[in-house]
Formats: C-alpha cells, sequence, structure tokens
C-alpha cells in the first residue's frame, strides 16, 4: 500500500496563524509536530521510507521539504495549478501508476488529527483487503454528535469475506445537513461522518474517471504521454475541471464500501476543534503555553512565541497571539474568522493574510 | 509658584504594560508622550524651565532622567526609602525651602490626566492667591458620576476676596464612599472629588507638620540641619511614619480650601479609565494600534508593539498585549487585575513582575 498525502489545502480558519504562505497543515496546532508531520508518523509502521507521497502545490513544495527531509524527490507529487481533489487524485494515481503499476494508494489528508492510531491501522489492512477486490473504501467515522459541520456517508448492506473488521457497502452520501437531519442520522446508527480518506487501487480509480469523468480521464491520459514535458503538464491540467472527488466520482460509483471505526478523528476544521485535542485545567482553560487566571472559564489560548496569558473574568473566548496579531473571538462563532480574512482580504492591509 | 510632581508610585492595576521596574507614570498610556512627561507639559507656559521638581525613589531616577532629560539635578527630589505620601511632601518642602525660601508649592500626581489644560492654568492661578492668604488648597472636581472610587470634599461656606474663580472653605473630607452614599454627594451639589493635587506656601505645610504631624516634623528638622548626609538622611527618612498626606494633615488642618472646576481630569486608576482618554469607532472600540472586527463591541485594546487586533463576537473586554504577556479582561472586573499580580508575587513566575 502506498499512502498520498494531500498537502494543498489552503484554509483560512486558522488564521492567524495559518497564513496564504503557511496554511494549516504546516503548523503545530497542538503537541510538537506540524500537523503534516503528524501525519507522516502515525503511518509507521505501515509504511517503509518510500510508501509516503505528498501531493501539494507549487508554493509549498519548500515547506513539504523543510517538514519532511528525509522525502526524496520522486515522494513529492507537485501540482501545477490548484486544482480540486479530483485532478488532483488523478495525478497521484498516474504518478503511483508508473513507480509501482497497480497498488493499493490510500488518500490522506495532512491537517487531520487521529487519536486512536493502532485502530487507524487496523482499518487501513481492511481497507486495502476490500480495495483489493474492487472497492472504493471509505472510512466510516461513528458521529458523537449530530454535526452540521461534516458530510455523512449512509450505509448499505455489510459486506461478506475474510476482513479483520466489518465493512458495509455504502447506499448514499448525504451533504453537510441541517441540525435535526444530523440528529436523525446519529439516532439511526446507520450514518457515518466522511472524513476524507479514501482508500483504492490505481486501477479501480482511473475506471472510475474513465466512466464518470471523462474529461479528466483524457487529460490523464495526455499527463501520462508527455509525463516529462513540463510545461506541457501545466497547460493540461489547467484544462482540468476544477471538481472534488466525492462529488465527482464517490457520489457516483457503485463499488463504494465503508469501515465503521472511532479513530478519535478530528478534521481541527476550526479554532474550536483544537480543545479536543488539549488539556483543559478544571475552569476548562486549554493552553499551549503558560496562564494565569482570576474568575475565568471555558478559554481556548495559543501563543505562537509562548507569552505568559493572563484571563480576567472571562468565558467562553478563543484568544490566538502570533508575532503580529492577536485574535479574541467568542467561542462560539470562530466560523466568522473567515470574515475577518475576508475583510482583510477586501481592504487589506494585505501584509496580515 | 513651584511644582512638585510626586513619581513614586507603584501600581499594579496596569499590569501588564507597567512593571515593578516601570510603573504607570512612566508609560505611554494613551498619546505619544508618557505620563510624567504629559505632566510636565501641562505646566509650560506657568512653569520656568527651573520651576518643575520630580520626587520619586531611587529605582526610578534613571527613567526620571531619561524621559525628562532637561532636568538638573538639584530638580530631582530623591526619597531615600519609600514612606507615604506626609513624608514625601516634607522632604519636597525642605527642597523648596532650601532653594527658594517661602514659595507657592504644587504638589501633583506624575499620572494623572488633564483634559482641560487651560482651566487647570486658571485653577492654579486662583489656588497661589488662596495659598499666599495661607490656605491649603485643593481642587474640588466637580463630580460626574456617582463615583465610588475617589475620595469626596465637602464644601462649606464661600471664600470672600478677588480671585478668578469661586473657592470654598472645606467642611470635611469624605473617604470613598458606598454607592448610595455617592448618590447622595453627588445631588447635593456640595461635594467634589478630591483630586490628590495639593497647592500651599511651604511654611504654611511645615507649620502644618508642626501642629498635626510631630513626630515627622522634628524628623524633617534633623533632615534639614544635615541636608548633605545622605547616610543619615536614609537612617532618618526610614523613621518617618507611613502616613499620607490626606490623613496626617488634610483631614485634620482647620484652613483648607477648596477651588470647584472641571478640568476633565481623570486618575487613570485602571484599564477601564483609559477608554476615556482614546477615541472609539463606532461600535465603542477604543484601540492605540489597527484593528478588524466582526460582531464586537464596547472593547479597549492596547498593544505596546503595534500588533494587528483582530475581534470576534465580543464585547466589553480589555485585551492588553505586550512582549511577554496577553491579557485579556472582562471590562467590569478590570480591578481584579490586582489579584493576577498577587498571584505571581505569591506563586511566580515573578519575571512577570
Amino acid at each position: 500500500m502506498k499512502f498520498a498525502i494531500m498537502a494543498g489545502g489552503q484554509g483560512t480558519r486558522f488564521w492567524p496563524l495559518s497564513r496564504e504562505t503557511r496554511p494549516k497543515q504546516f503548523l503545530t496546532i497542538a503537541g510538537s509536530r506540524t500537523m503534516l508531520q503528524e501525519t507522516v508518523a502515525r503511518l509507521s509502521p505501515l509504511a517503509g521510507s518510500g510508501d509516503v507521497f505528498v501531493v501539494c502545490g507549487r508554493q509549498y513544495v519548500d515547506l513539504v521539504r523543510d517538514q519532511l527531509p528525509e522525502l526524496k524527490s520522486e515522494q513529492l507529487i507537485v501540482e501545477p495549478v490548484p486544482r480540486n481533489t479530483a485532478p488532483c487524485v488523478g495525478l497521484a494515481a498516474l504518478h503511483l501508476r508508473r513507480l509501482f503499476g497497480n497498488v493499493v494508494m490510500a488518500l490522506l489528508p495532512a491537517d487531520h488529527s487521529i487519536g486512536r492510531v493502532a485502530e487507524f491501522h487496523e482499518v487501513l489492512g481492511t481497507a486495502a483487503q476490500l480495495a483489493e477486490r474492487g472497492w472504493l473504501v471509505t472510512f466510516g467515522i461513528e458521529p458523537t454528535f449530530p454535526s452540521t459541520g461534516y458530510g455523512y456517508i449512509h450505509r448499505g448492506e455489510p459486506i461478506a469475506g475474510e476482513k479483520e473488521r466489518p465493512s458495509f457497502a455504502v447506499e448514499r452520501f448525504a451533504e453537510k445537513p441541517p441540525l435535526e437531519t444530523a440528529r436523525q442520522f446519529l439516532a439511526s446508527g446507520e450514518y457515518y461522518w466522511n472524513s476524507g480518506m479514501f482508500i483504492w487501487t490505481v486501477e479501480t480509480v482511473m475506471e472510475q474517471f474513465r466512466r464518470h469523468m471523462p474529461e479528466l480521464y483524457e487529460i490523464l491520459l495526455a499527463l501520462d504521454r508527455d509525463w516529462d514535458d513540463f510545461e506541457k503538464r501545466e497547460a493540461l491540467f489547467s484544462r482540468a475541471p476544477r471538481v472534488s472527488i466525492d462529488f465527482g466520482i464517490m457520489e457516483k460509483a457503485e463499488k463504494v464500501a465503508t469501515i465503521p471505526c472511532k479513530l478519535d478523528w478530528n478534521d481541527v476544521g476550526n479554532w474550536r476543534a483544537v480543545e479536543d485535542l488539549l488539556c483543559k485545567d478544571p475552569a476548562g482553560i486549554a493552553a499551549n503555553t503558560q496562564f494565569v487566571q482570576h474568575g475565568s472559564r471555558d478559554c481556548l489560548v495559543h501563543s505562537a512565541s509562548g507569552k505568559l496569558f493572563a484571563l480576567v473574568g472571562v468565558k467562553n473566548l478563543v484568544v490566538v497571539e502570533t508575532p503580529d496579531v492577536v485574535l479574541v473571538c467568542e467561542k462560539d462563532q470562530v466560523e466568522d474568522v473567515k470574515q475577518i480574512v475576508e475583510e482583510l482580504r477586501r481592504k487589506g492591509p494585505r501584509e496580515y493574510l
């Protein structure tokens, strides 16, 4: 099995820590390693030194090399121009086919957190078996609350055959639901969160491109013919449709499987999610730095430079300090950090983007 | 008239901006000059270059020299050890008597803000006239709200005689009152805030020491006898009682006057008071630095290093950022910043004091 880690995201919800030049996957959000480094470290002992590949845009190549100095050149898959995930997956599939022929490939986002690593390895094992039998395999994260922020997977019939863990054919994918629907999903016990991690063989996914995204498939074939012509590659890739792998293939394909699991998974989608990754004091204060407080509770504080934080009479805040910005945000409004970034884009000053 | 600026305070309520080594009077809280520099600048054109004197402890001598390089050595009055204001006033009176004989002296805290400078000068003029007639003169700041944080002056009979402004004999001083009492004071129109600024002649105040603080008076006489013996001076001053000028003299003296005035005076007693000194945006946000906000209001932000602040969905906060600390404080609890400083004193780390 080969691992393609997708490190091309440009999220803005971790501003001011994440910047255009250094998005979330390259940051140390919790713990001592960056999220990309964590993602790679989590694969040992499954992955040998040559089994891990990182997919990203040109602007992040230096960051990837800095953070993963052990990576050889051929382990870096560079998107010529930013497109959505379907072209990105196609490029990775071609790259791996040229090196290894028809292997099982796992697509893993570089910016998720997984607490139960042993279970993660177990699921990968079962997924590889299903992939070899022609399935497109998803992780079915068991929901712990009626989230309106994740897409859901509705399971269908169990899949028979010898495997370490039970698995199910996927009945359908559901977009981020309204709260009432999310509650029904949770109550039914038949719905899972879609984590955006996928496992399949190179040939299975190429066949899906041929069937469901013929335009992209032709571009991929052309790319494969002139693999070393970088100018042509950029021109071809620029014509690829901006479509996600979920929309382009997963929702249309027939043989899609899901493996229920817990994983203690967290997509670390915003500052609030970081709370779950940090230890809290008895007053519910989570911090990556030293703090003193008086009459405060349920806050998250993050200092990029290790400053002392002092909290007096405040609750339910996220406070983030970086070398040039201080963010103070009501915890229930962390998604609105995007609005600040939007305003900086529109009105400047752009140096803070 | 000579001006003795008292710059010996060690307030903790402006932590983390104010530190043990650099208290409030040496900081730029609002505007472009430090509070001490503002206090001196406010005296021109009343004061000639040799008319201003600064009283402070040894630990602040270098700061005073840095901030007021035009000051000659004789204009620095150094308290040998920290005592309360009565000994400090006595030392300043002796110092001025030795240089100028029996002059009018104004005692001015180094860390107050005064908006209406022309009115301030006018009151000083009237105060000097009263001082020359033997009065101990106070500023009677007209209260604008029922403050429980200031002491009050109850006025008595008007004082006759030609003066620029009306003045009154003081009936009595009242300590910081409970809210209901403060409301009655405000409604009566006969009470003023005691600003801690005083004007009198050297001989008048020395006579008051003789009458009401004979122990301190003896020490002052001994100091005067051996003025240049610094070792003796320290030994003598160490024996001075730790008593405020208000308690030691003002509350006991008979011929005390007050001059009603507005001044737009602010003792800048805590972070909340700083708000009144800064311009606010339409959402009630006062800042000494650039900020962006989304759904926030009524906050005060202060950055020692000019960082960008971003506020999302928060209200009624004070946020202060210094090179090593970030303070986030509910606006109604700014007085509790003292508790943080107390905790740092008790438990450390002391580097933040």
